[in-house]
């Protein structure tokens, strides 16, 4: 996954100040894009949560998708299965060098670096009850406006 | 509602760039925040129809607001009774100017500028069906996270 793109797409200050989950979070979003998908990062679904990716479909469909820059990142997680709860299907972004034998059954997998994805594993879909997808639904749009706002109005005040 | 901010806030390029509609609704979108609404300008809820600010409230009700800059802006509007049936109110926004007794009965009234408004007739409240606040929500959801990544990532090819 080399991209030509390089140089320019990821001067500095860039390079210098995303961490290594959110670059592997934009080659996700890209990547996801290309399913359809829109996507949200740092989603916070309810107070203390925050997810690294959330991604929603064209007929609604609500991904989770966290992504981990090392096995250290990923074992000092200890909230992660409070995420399930959030989406209709769960995955974990890693790159190449990451041990993915560590990751636990039934979650799905992408394999990811800054500029593109890929899906290895697909996870089964455990659907989520209505209501609640209502909620996140909602949650999301307001979370999305009220950024793009921000970026578009500097002069906002929240 | 004159402000200071005027010389930092509006300095070219955006004060040449924007058209006196568009500057309603920035002011339209500020005050709505006040009340929680999240807000989308120039909201596409179907092909061929364009809103010129959607706003999404705390418990998911949805605002439909036209931004009319003068008399001949809104004579010369022969769409606008097709923009009732995405939202559970109607609006429209004018400037102090503007002759509202033009405006059909029914409808609301914000009296807005580029920095701010106030809401001065509230209209009454058709609610959506649920499967159409459904998809109109959605819609809007993938807008605004789809906009906010365009912003994020100059690199995503759509």
């Amino acid at each position: 996954m080399f991209h030509l793109a390089f140089m320019t797409d990821l001067a500095p200050p860039f390079l210098d100040t995303r961490a290594p989950g959110q670059l592997l979070a934009r080659g996700v979003c890209r990547h996801l894009r290309g399913h359809d998908f829109v996507t949200l990062e740092e989603f916070t679904p309810e107070r203390g949560k925050r997810l690294d990716v959330m991604a929603l479909g064209p007929r609604g469909e609500l991904w989770v998708i966290e992504c981990k820059s090392s096995r250290t990142d990923f074992t000092s997680d200890g909230k992660w299965q409070g995420y399930l709860e959030w989406g209709d299907r769960y995955f974990w972004a890693v790159d190449e060098a990451f041990p993915t034998d560590l990751l636990p059954e039934g979650t799905g997998l992408i394999i990811a670096d800054a500029y593109d994805a890929e899906i290895l594993r697909m996870p089964d879909e455990v659907r989520l009850p209505p209501a609640r997808r209502k909620a996140v639904t909602q949650r999301f749009a307001r979370h999305a406006a009220l950024r793009l706002q921000m970026l578009r109005d500097p002069g906002l005040i929240l």
